[in-house]
This record gives structure tokens, sequence and C-alpha cells, in this order.
């Protein structure tokens, strides 16, 4: 954790733009270092960093980089959010408001109506934050802030000495703030104990890049994208935001918000960060700092990214418009099931009873809103509602929600709902669970993947058609591959065919292998898979009783395209490739028979994935 | 415009949940009816509705929504837009800050430092805003004002005569404002005049559902998704809806922020909206206040809203890491043209040479910093990288510069950077142009779609490698129909065929008509389109010199399964099913000879299909 453990981009784009903007700010020498800390006076005016962290951990720095200052007031929204953490958001708001204040940072007014500090983001406030962390005593107390900010950071931080020293032995107006809130109860001290923690907290030694990292932690509602380490919860993640979009920015606000736009928090040492919600962390340090307290370079290089790159967080970049990728019904797609001429027709008349809806993206109130309406305006007259749920994000509390309303309406309706690639996918197992009792009641169902899904609903409406698809094909006149073959054909092929068994999940096939056989499935089904060694392996084809898989063993140098699993236990009659080609001379229209039949299923199945690419497209 | 336009839904989840917030929330009778104005007082203090409008216009609605009130400090944002629209942001901000304020909405305080209002919603701030009309006569103004209102509302809105007559009666505090606004040069006057246009502003006659609208166009970017009709640049939404978030709720800014999280704004007849950006407008109107002046109900049905549905401005929404939706190389997805065996060799091992990026979704900074950084991760030594934009929502100013650089940069490489699916793209307009001088210098391209894209780079692979695709291919022992029959077998061929010429552009078959004739193209390329009577009609094969279609014309009864559109002039050979079977008797080999040959061209083409669903998935 002692080296920082993110790639930074000194290169592209990106940096190229930081660097730029860097040269083009640094001509301003407008304010002064802090100097109500003798430490702080001493540090180098023209120092200048900006670093930027993305959301999947990329790290963006230009600048003195490796310049280490100590953090001040940027600590306060993390003890903010710690506080929340440790003891909950009602135990803190005992403590603390979240109302902006007209006064400076230390001024020493409570909130006369609620006898609290006016926000986390001030002093008062910030000293009532220090006394909720759970440690008693003062080393414990330094490990735990410690700890704390080396989650945000990523790696691990210290303490600069000298200014703790310097801070504690100056910090009179701050002692007087202790005191007074003692006397209004709001702490319960002892005061020298609850300000050296204080004290320590500013002190924390930080660079740019650690301070990107720490906002692109809030940025990523809460993981730390850099180490993939959960650190807070959303929610609280919410509450810091909004009081640092409020009273981050001193008497600032109004403006900052206007300007850029961004919750943001400055510190005296001439720190700013300010986190974009789901996109960046941005960190500047440069120490002058104009008449409230804010550096006069930081808050230029906020106005102007916040301008160049439109991250103004009110500009809208949710698109609940797309939510709903794609629908169509039974009739224009079909699963991967090779079905028979009967099977084929009747699914084409009536599988508009099946309609399948596409979402993609995170389901949100907005999204989930859209989804919902126009899934239930689709499903009108269904039979069953597919939501293929592969290209979800993740739902959210609101979207569950309105998920289960959907449920209990369509299954009123008589409509069955199922969803797609839910199981197993760690970001929708809350939806999963908040499912739980639907799922028990059979009012909806959750299917692995569009095809199953599609498959199982296709033989919903063939069954009640009173077509349920054979169990079983024995005979070899029934089998596709040997149709419009004579009885003395088939008399003559039988000396060539040979009965294998499969156990389920037993592979049949792979792909590269030498050709020989052709398979004819007589009882059971065969998965035809391609890329299946790896997870994303999929089912181009699945073969039941009566159909032929391995045909391309017919055509010279034939090898294995994919590989073939059993589904079930299978039963199926193989025919050597050498043998049939042994009957051409004596029956040539033996072979030409086949080839037909051969040539309809796959034209069939090029003519699916045909129909197959047209819907996804 | 008199009748309200949209669908009112009344019915569904999202209704059920507002009537049943509606009548939980009814029992709260605290607070009183605003007396100021002996005009509001008469109100009903029972009154109570609540309306959400969604992007796409949906307007959900529940309570007494045909209750109209007047629109009072609701109006304020809509005024302050209009002021941006009409003189731009720079001479507003002369006129009004953006600073919230402690004092009451009716405060006589002016921004000491500026001279100015401190905000556009408090009253002062206001007038200011009325008095920046463009039109110069009391009726002109009016007919300005309730013309920009009808714009928002989807409906033509009018004006309360008793309300205003009340509050130009006894509006002596705002007489006071616009009189001391006069004193400092804020306002130009005459004050009565100015002060008649914010009565009459104030007394707009509005329902829920208009609010809701209104609200919606903010949160629509400034379309008003009702009418389709683009009311405000997004420039504007984003200022108005930082001012309103600051300053929209009276004393109660930091608290709001906090529990509710919206850019909002209420007025004392006792209605509230609320803006949750890129997804709905929120309205509730209970004339019963609080102490600050905001509806008690009020904000209780926003708290809820916000915290049942996570409607918090700052819970993430964007989706950056989706952006990239698929990437892959070309040797693993080919295009739809139809290549020989040692095209098709050559690509499998050069094809790596072309990659592909799907992106999709909205492109903004945190979304297309990500996309370039992993195309230009990608792109590593590839000479032709293919951008696929097809999926992409819009592209904002932030990704534009970003893509730029991104073709610098690979451009530079040695790699050409072709973008698909953005001309003709409405949506994309603005990039394209945007794009102009790196097109015009040849740095970049545009190809209408992922399947000529990918043709393209691999026609220049393969002229790289000697291999440019025949021009034409004459006889018949070159065709791949014909592949593997002996001299004897092409001589007893040659009768049974004709040669056909096609211009470019002509349908050369039709799905759905009988199947008679095999096609062997000579000269030129068709295109096998499956879908092409619509818009959506996509090419699943593109065959070339030497190779066939229409195959399936042997097999008995057979019909086009497909359009075939000429896309060059081209010359074809074509054959009858019915003398190639003729020629059976006398020489079998020669059709299974033909029928092996088709079931390769076939097969290929299904796993080329398989090949791409896998990609796509």
């Amino acid at each position: 954790m002692d080296t920082f453990p993110s790639p930074t981009i000194s290169s592209g784009p990106v940096w190229e733009y930081l660097r730029r903007l860097l040269e083009e700010t640094s001509g301003i020498t407008d304010g002064k270092v802090a100097d109500y800390i003798p430490e702080l006076a001493k540090a180098d005016p023209e120092d200048f960093a900006i670093a930027m962290a993305t959301v999947d951990g990329t790290v963006y720095s230009a600048g003195c980089d490796g310049r280490a200052f100590t953090i001040q007031s940027v600590s306060k929204p993390f003890l903010f959010a710690h506080a929340i953490e440790t003891h909950g958001i009602e135990a803190v708001m005992r403590k603390v408001g979240v109302e902006p204040t007209g006064d400076p940072f230390n001024s020493i007014v409570l909130d006369n109506l609620n006898n609290r500090p006016f926000n986390p983001m001030v002093n008062a406030g910030a000293i009532a934050m220090a006394e909720m962390l759970a440690a008693r005593t003062p080393d414990a107390r330094q490990a735990e802030l410690l700890e704390m900010f080396g989650k945000f950071a990523g790696r691990s931080l210290g303490i600069d000495e000298t200014v703790y020293r310097s801070e504690s032995e100056t910090g009179h107006r701050n002692r007087a703030i202790a005191y007074m809130m003692l006397n209004s109860g709001m702490i319960d001290g002892p005061p020298e104990e609850i300000l050296d923690i204080y004290f320590r907290q500013c002190s924390v030694r930080v660079t740019t890049r650690d301070l990107a990292v720490m906002a692109s932690t809030l940025a990523a509602h809460g993981r730390n994208p850099v180490t993939g380490a959960r650190v807070l919860a959303p929610d609280t993640v919410r509450d810091v935001l909004s009081v640092m979009a409020t009273c981050g920015m001193y008497d600032y606000a109004g403006q900052w918000m206007f300007d850029v736009g961004l919750p943001a928090k400055s510190g005296v040492s001439g720190a700013i960060i300010a986190v974009l919600p789901g996109q960046l962390g941005i960190a500047v340090y440069s120490p002058r700092l104009d008449s409230v307290g804010n550096s006069i370079r930081g808050v230029e290089v906020c106005k102007r990214l916040a301008r160049d790159f439109s991250l103004h967080a009110y500009v809208d970049r949710s698109d609940t418009r797309g939510v709903v990728r794609r629908r169509y019904r039974g009739d224009e797609v079909r699963s991967n099931r090779v079905r028979s001429h009967r099977e084929f027709d009747l699914l084409s008349e009536r599988g508009r009873e099946i309609v399948v809806i596409e979402a993609q993206g995170p389901l949100f109130f907005g999204s989930a809103e859209r989804l919902i309406r126009k899934t239930a305006d689709f499903a009108q007259d269904a039979r069953v509602a597919i939501v293929d749920f592969r290209r979800v994000a993740y739902v959210d509390k609101a979207a569950t929600t309105l998920l289960r309303e959907l449920v209990q309406d369509l299954t009123l309706r008589g409509c069955r709902v199922v969803f797609t690639d839910v199981k197993g996918n760690a970001n929708l197992a809350d939806f999963e669970t908040a499912l739980g009792d639907k799922l028990e009641a059979g009012q909806c169902e959750l299917d692995t993947d569009i095809d199953r899904a599609l498959e199982t609903a296709e033989d919903t409406i063939l069954a009640d058609a009173g077509q349920s698809g054979p169990r079983e094909r024995l005979a070899l006149a029934e089998l596709e591959l040997f149709e419009g073959l004579g009885k003395e054909d088939l008399a003559a092929l039988e000396g060539s065919i040979s009965s294998y068994q499969f156990d389920s999940g037993e592979t049949i096939l792979r792909a590269g292998d030498d050709a020989q056989l052709i398979f004819i499935v007589a009882r059971g089904s065969v998965s035809i898979l391609v890329g299946s060694d790896t997870a994303t392996g999929r089912r181009v084809a699945s073969v039941g009783p009566g159909q032929s898989f391995g045909e391309m063993a017919l055509l010279d140098g034939g090898k294995r395209s994919a590989d073939v699993r059993a589904d079930t236990p299978v039963l199926a009659y193989g025919i050597a490739v050498e043998e049939l080609r042994r009957l051409f001379d004596a029956s040539p229209q033996i072979l030409t028979t086949i080839y037909a039949n051969i040539i309809r299923s796959i034209s069939s199945r090029l003519r699916n994935a045909n129909d197959h690419l047209r819907a996804l497209q």
C-alpha cells in the first residue's frame, strides 16, 4: 500500500489538456498563502498540481504531483462520512446540521434553533465529527483516522508532525470553539483530546494524486476505483456530496454551483477536491488563497474543467430513452432449438404470444418507469413476457419496486413474466432477493439466458397446440436426414448405422477434431456450442429427436467446427461417412437425397441466424 | 393548445404510488395558507395534487389536478431562463447574482459588493428579470409572458385577473423594492410598469399538470417532452437548475439538498416544482405553508418521492463503464462479403490488423475518456480502427474534443480511423461537422455501417497482400459452385447455362418468388438482403465473382428466402434447376458435387453468422 498502486497516465489527450491548463493558469499569482498557522506559511506559492481519477481507476496527473501537503479542511467530508458509517445518519444529525452559513469557516456561532454547528464543513462541525471516531485512546484514534484515509487514498498515509504541532500550538480559536461546544453540550470532551484528533486530521500528508483517488471514491459511490474496495455505502456518499454541494466552498456556494456545479471541498493549504458523480474525482493544489480561503488557481482550474468538458452536475448524462434496447415477438426471433417443419409453422403463427423486451443500462426510477410502461404496452395479449436483463448494469431500489409491480400486473392479466440473466449476476443479487416471494408464488421465473427462455416459452405454445415435440424417434424413416428415401434405400443404410449413448453434460464432439461420423438424435437433446471453452460459449443450435448434427463430415477433410454437448441422457445413431460413400456407386440417389436434406437443415439454421442478427441490430 | 395535449396516466404502479402518497400525506394539516395577498387567503387549504411528467412526455397525475391556482414565485426560474435566452448570460448577471441569501424572499437588501439582487429567486431579482422582457408595451409584454409560459406548459395559459388586481393593490413591499432598485440603478423604470409585469407573471393560472410539464421541460434539457418543441438551450437549463438548487427553496437550501437533492422552486400559493435532470419534472400543490413559505405537504411529498424512488441528484445514474459495448478484431468477425478460401485464410491470418470498437450510450467526458483510452489501447499495431457508432445516443462537446484527439493520435501511429453510422444521424450532426477538417485531410473516414466498413478494411488488408479479389470469373471451371467437376461434366453443363446482365441497384431476386434458377456471379457484386422492404433491411451476404446465389432453388418447391440486389453492374450466369435435374440420371456425380459445394458455401455463411452472433452477444 506504500507505493501508488494505480497507473498514472502522463500522455494522451486528457493529460495533454491538463498540462496545458496548468501552463495557462500558472500565470495567476493573485492571493496569498495561508499564514494563520506558521507552518502553512512556508508553502511554496508557486507549487501547482492537478490530478483527475476516473471511476475505473485511471489517474491523470500534471504538475508537481509528488509534492505532499497537509489535507486541512479537505479532510472534513471524509470524517463526516466516517461518522455516518460508524453511528448512522440520525446520530450524526444530532451533532451537526446541513445548512450553509454566511459566516467564515472558523466561526464560533452555532445554530440557535438546534444548538449544533451549522454543518460538518465548518470547524465546529468538524470538531463534533472528530469526537465521533469509534476509538477511545489518542493512539487508537490516530490509527483509526489513518486507516480510514488510507482506504480512500488506496495507500497508507502519515501525519506531518511539524504542521500538527504548529496547529496544536496556535489553534486557540479552535480551542474557543471546542470549549463553547462543551459548554453547550455538543461535545462531551475533554476538549484537548478532541482537538488533538482534529489537529491530526488536518495534518495528514497527501498529494494531488491521493486526493483525486479519494474524490473518485466518492464519484464511484463509495468503491475505491483503484483498490476495488468498498469504502462507503452509496447512501452515505449521497449525504456527503449533498453537504459538499451547499457547504463545501465556504461563502462561495451559489457562484460555485453556478460556475462549476460539482460537490467540492477546499482547504487552507490550497487544495480543492471536486466530485462528478459516476465519472471522476478532481484534485488541485496551489497554495495562494482568495479572501474566503479557496485556492485561486484551484477555483480557476475547476471552472475551466467544468466549462471545457461539460462536467457540471446538472448536465444530463442519463439516457432513459435507451432503456428498451429492442423488443420483438416469438414469431420474429426463435430460440436455437431446431424445430420440425410443423413446429416451425406453428411458431410462425402463434409465436407472437411470446414477447421479448431487451432492457439495457442502469435501472433507476426514470429508466425503470419507461421500461415497465413499454413492457406492459407490448405484452398486451401476450402469454409469456421475457424481459432480457443481459445488458442491465444494476437495478436500484426504485426500479425493483416498479418491476415487482409489473410482475403483479402481468400475472393478473394471465401473462407469465420471465427475467433472463439475473441468476449468478452479482450486480443483480439484491433484485433477485427482492423478487423472492414472486418467484416462490410462481408469478415470475428466472432463466439463464434469452435462448433457453425462448425455448421454454415456445414449448409452452407448442404444448398448448398439442405439439409437444417427440420424446423419441427410433425408426430411421422418422429421421429428417433420411426424409424422402425409399424402403430399400433405408434397408441398405441400416447396416452402416450404430447406436451411441451419452450422459447428460458429456461432450460428444469437439471443435477441430476429424469428422468421420454423422449423428442423428433418437432420444434426448444436444447443444451445438461455439466458443464453449470460455465462459462466453454460446449455444448456436439445440438438436432433438429426429434431427442430425455433424453432417459436415460428409465433405472431404471435414473437421468439427463446433463443440456438441449432451443436454440430457442421449441416444443417437451414428453413420460413418466412409460407409455412406460406398453406398453411392450402387444408389447415388441416397446421397443426393441426404445432401438435399442437409442443405435444407443448414439453410433453415442460416435463416434463423440471420433473423436473429436482424433482431439484434 | 387549449386542451391538455398529453396522455395523463391514471393507472399503473407509478400512479398507484402517487395516489397512495397523496392519501398518506393528506393527514398533514400543519401550516397556514398565505394571507399577505387577500385573494390568496381564499384558497381551500385541503386542496392537494401531485403530478409527475417524464422526459418522454408521460404525465402521471393524482389529486385535484383540475384545480387551477396562481403560479407565484414558481414563475421566477422561467423568467430567469427567458432573460438568459433573450439577452445572454453576461447581460443577466449584471442585473442579478446567483448567491443564496439568508434573508427572506421579500427582502429589500441588495448585495453590497455588486449592488444587485442576490439571485433571481428573491423578489428583487425577479423584478429585475421582469424588466428584461423584450417587449416594450404592457400588452406586448403580457403577450410575451404568456407565450413563454405556454411553451413550457404545452398549452396556452391565462392570468387570474382577481389575484392580479389583489397583488397589484397590496404589493407595497414590492413597490418599495422596485423603487430601491431604481434608486440604485438596477432597473431603469418606470417601476409601476415593471411591477405590473411582475404582478402579472405571479398571477398566471396553472394546474399541477402544467407545472409538471414545465418542470419536465427543464428535466429534458429544454425540449418540451409533450410538444417536442425546443424551448431553451441546454446551457440555459444548466444555469437555471444551478440557481434553483441553491436558492429555490428560500432558507431551506441545505436541508432541501440533503433531504431531496433536486433543483426546485416553491411559491406562496402552495406550489413546488422539482426537477430530476434527464428523468422527470415533479409538481405538488397544497396551500398550507411553513414559516419560510414552502408548502408543508409539498415538501413532505418531495422528501418521500426522493427517498422512495432514489431521485436525489447525487445518486449515480451514468454508466461510463458500459461505453465500450464490445471490441473485436477482423479475424474474429468478418464482413458479410463472401470470400474465396484463399481470401478467407488470409483474413484469418491478418484480420487482427483491423480492430472494431463498439461504442454505446451518450458520449460525454467520462464515457468518452474511457472510450478513447480503450480504443487507443486496443488499436496498438492496428492498421484500421473502426469505431462503431450505431448505438451512440449523442456526442457532447467534451467528447468531440477527445475523439478528435484520438483521430490525431491514431493517424500519427499509421492507423486509419473509421466511424460508422454517423452520416444521416441527426443526433450526431454536430459531431460530423466538428470532424470536418479531419475528414477532408483524410485522417479519418465515415462509413454507412459496420459491415461496409469491415469490408473496406478487409479489402485494404487483402490488397496489401496482393490479393485484391478477382475482377471477373468468366470460365465455368473458376466458379465455386462447379469446383471438383471434370472437363466432361463442365461440357455437359455448358448447354444449360445462360448469361444475364443487371444494372447497379437492380433487384435480381425477390423474397417469396418461385425459385427456378441458380445464379453465379461472373462480374460485379450483389447483396443478399433480409427485410429490405423496410429501412431496416440488412445485408446478410455480399457475393462476388465466382460465387453463387439462389442455390435453394435446387430443393423442391423452393421459394426465394431473401431479396438480392446488384451493387454494381453485374454479369451473372444462370442455370435452370430443371436442366440440372435432367443431367442427374446420366451423371449423378455432377449433382452430388454441386450439392457438396453448396453445403460448403452455406455452412461457411452459417459459421460467419454464428461468429457474428457471438460477437454481438
